[in-house]
């Protein structure tokens, strides 16, 4: 057994049962093995088997294996060529990074002894990785492999979950001698003390004004319904914060309003609060700077409270606090209701309302609709249950591999990808993988042709001119993109449409459909 | 003028008259000083105006800055947006860092006060732009930017050309107090020593096996006469790097055979030779470790001659050696000819005797044609002078940002793009980028439905197994990708060719017609 079959065994026996991949040379070990290790092949070990999933650039196999895990509950591996491979893929890494997403990164690199050579795609590897503030090992030989995997495993679900970047040496990869390595048992996550719990709830007591703040784990139903009881009992307000990994919403489940995206909607949502609780997040800070505001969103005279820190179970305290300070109250949930399907051509107001009034039982939305989607979350509050996956670290060109890594977790859930045209490009070539893959994700690409979001930043960082070389750069209009084509070129059947009939007849039909479909939906600038 | 203004003013200053970019938020103010920074603007404040180019993803803008400096001869600014901006440069920019070229690049980053809040997208800039190995600063105030720009091209000027990246906080950006710098002379490239040329000139004197690689701006025109006109007197071998970021061909120049990407190549060309002397280049070393193969690629026994390191006047050491050893001894040349025009349906063998064909004079080839490509450089060999870019680090996914910046940097010259189905996908929105700026780039794109390289290095690394999971994660037929439509959809019009006389004519009327266009040209694998 070479290090690589020592490595996919390891990891599938830890519950790694997908990889994606953009391989190259250094890793071309891995992908033989791909087929060597597994109950079914020829030759196979025995044990689960990995399946790989090839996307077309590195972009879209992290942000796939960050989709993936956010539902799926557990990593999926990447493979990833080199330092360039990896660099590629370092900006959906740094959304999941922020999501707390648990990722196995295998990064190939030269064999050791190559490495003096300087040869054309050697670079600092480490040092790439590094700036992922994850876990980072490189193998020395084949014999290490199967631990160091084991661990990176281990690394990754280790609370609240994070990226582990395992470096894999071409001759550590084909050498003989690879040992597979059981799993090694992730540790559970911190429990809050009870003098914590206590201590908010006498806040909670004290009848000012508080409100309460949950992200991460609290934003799924346990957390949810816990946090919830909270307010209902003590009068609190109740916020999730701004750019939650995964979210549930929807019929008959507590609708928790997310903290807002500008400054100015965080100064509205918090105005009068005396008191912050906060619980698996951190408090609010400005997501930018602008010149003359605050950076730190907490408003002055508030006094932040932490529940639970990050990593730890945030969802028992909540739990805990609710029995403390809710008794027999029982979490207010949203009742089903959906807008009525609205009719005449497509603005920022009507799109959400059809996605709302169609919205299928059990969907995944994966939310890049930018500034188009501002109004989604209204439209789509009485609809049937489902899963939102925000654009967590900032970085654009993530909601397309992410609905892709969704689809491959969750093959029998429709999975909504609400795409903007400017974050599109990033990645547009994770199309074809849901094409191949014949994956059930449907595209809705919100065509404002422009950087809208950056037309409101200029003004809003107070630049002094809006001149012709400035909305040049915001501009995507000259030449319009062609969706429907990008996306058939890919693989994917595409429709155009215009009004708000034409995306709902094509949104219920690719809904119907088995496989990826596009709509490139024209709706015009919110602002 | 605030720090923004001086940038832009102190860069056009210095030469750097061209900015490729995909700003966000924290570069608002740098945007804007675009139109305010300039003679013929509204307020402007004199001197040249800085042109800004938008590409769709990261890795188009430091691409094109490549392809724009290997024919400008000097700098293009990026504009890049923070740590996962850069990050999703770095590929291009490790393809550009070994070609010597020079780059600069401005990465904005929040408020030097805003940092201390780990908002969403914070990152270690610095340590993802140290994998550059190049100059890095961060400016800390407004009254510092000027001479930072102005440090950061002399910098990327420093022989034999660097990267230098420049961050910028959005505050150092919007503050007041910027101050112009003057530009800062860029050093000279070190002669090199006398004795150097002379124990050189002994060597090929002294009658046994000689070699001599050549690369960098040896390169072009002056360094190759001189070389051949070395090799023509002393009967050394001639070669020039595997990689050359700007090699000069055609009728009239010598025509220099270049080192082999595979060792067995390689072994081949050195067979038999004694003495290697290596001028602006380093000693071979394998791209790759193969088990069981050497990765140093000089023969045992071979003496290696640094005539000139890289960064040295190679182009000088060059001619005093000519003047020492070829006396009045001409430079033999390539005389014209072309291939004739083949018929029928297209392989590797005659895709590129069409272009040889046909090839318009002072063309500039952007080659990421790869394993299609291998049969180019006997069927241009005597077509009229044009330039090539090869792919320098690796990194496949320059070659469309590549082609796309050199025709920027020569808006009068034929930019021929000859692009691989799967290196394509990488930067496939750098095509927008073209039709936008109408540039005369025609983009053949070899299609052979697979990464045919990977197929070739799956057999080489000694791979034991090459099952269906193997197979499926190298190949790219399913389903098959429509590069008509995904052009058509970037705005850049398009057509399929499978037979020799379609690609001639789609070629021949693609270069009539101003603007960009895409040929899809199917190509079976070579091997």
């Amino acid at each position: 057994m070479n290090g690589a079959q020592s490595l996919i065994r390891t990891l599938a026996d830890a519950g790694v049962e997908v990889c994606f991949g953009n391989p190259g040379t250094s890793e071309m070990h891995f992908v033989a093995a791909l087929d060597s290790v597994g109950a079914s092949s020829a030759g196979g070990h025995g044990g689960p088997e990995m399946r790989a999933v090839l996307a077309l650039s590195e972009g879209g196999v992290t942000g796939a294996a960050d989709g993936y895990a956010r539902i799926a509950g557990k990593p999926a591996a990447t493979l990833l060529h080199l330092g360039p491979g990896l660099a590629n893929g370092l900006a959906n890494l740094h959304n999941a990074r922020r999501a707390f997403t648990p990722v196995v990164n295998v990064v190939g690199d030269h064999a050791t002894y190559h490495k003096k050579y300087d040869a054309p795609l050697e670079s600092d590897i480490e040092a790439l990785a590094g700036t992922l503030n994850g876990w980072v090992r490189r193998s020395t030989s084949p014999a290490d492999v199967g631990a160091d995997a084991a661990a990176a495993v281990a690394a990754a679900m280790d609370p609240p979950g994070r990226l582990a970047t395992l470096v894999l040496p071409a001759d550590a990869s084909w050498g003989d001698g690879g040992q597979v390595c059981a799993p090694v048992p992730p540790r559970a996550a911190k429990a809050v003390a009870e003098t914590t719990v206590k201590s908010v709830a006498e806040v909670l007591r004290a009848g000012e004004p508080v409100a309460l703040l949950i992200g991460g784990p609290a934003c799924r139903e346990a957390g949810l319904r816990a946090a919830a009881r909270v307010a209902a009992a003590t009068g609190a307000k109740l916020f999730v914060e701004t750019f939650p990994a995964r979210l549930e919403r929807g019929a008959g489940l507590p609708n928790v309003e997310r903290l807002g995206y500008l400054a100015e909607q965080v100064a509205f949502q918090l105005d009068g609060v005396r008191h912050l609780v906060v619980a698996g997040t951190r408090a609010p800070v400005s997501f930018f700077a602008y010149p003359g505001k605050a950076s730190d969103l907490v408003p002055e005279g508030t006094r932040v409270h932490p529940l639970a820190e990050v990593g730890h179970d945030v969802v028992g305290a909540l739990e805990e606090l609710a029995a403390q300070v809710a008794g027999d109250v029982e979490a207010p949930v949203q009742p089903a209701g959906r807008p009525e399907l609205p009719s005449g051509p497509l603005t920022p107001q009507n799109w959400v309302e059809v996605i709302g009034a169609l919205l299928p039982e059990g969907a995944i939305i994966s939310d890049e609709a930018n500034t188009s989607g501002l109004l989604l979350p209204a439209a789509t509050a009485g609809a049937p249950r489902h899963d939102v996956l925000t654009l967590t670290g900032g970085a654009i060109g993530q909601g397309i591999p992410v609905a892709t890594g969704a689809a491959v977790a969750a093959p029998d859930r429709p999975v909504i990808c609400l795409e903007s045209d400017g974050s599109a490009l990033y990645t547009i070539s994770t199309l074809w993988t849901q094409a191949r893959e014949n994956l059930n994700v449907t595209t809705v690409l919100l065509n404002n042709r422009a950087y809208a979001i950056l037309r409101m930043e200029l003004q809003r960082v107070g630049a002094e001119s809006s001149g012709p070389k400035a909305n040049q750069l915001l501009d995507l209009s000259t030449p319009d993109m062609d969706f429907v084509r990008i996306a058939e070129g890919m693989g994917v059947p595409a429709s155009r449409a215009t009004t708000a009939e034409e995306l709902a007849e094509q949104f219920s039909r690719a809904l119907a459909e088995p496989g990826p479909h596009l709509i490139d939906a024209h709706v015009p600038p919110l602002l």
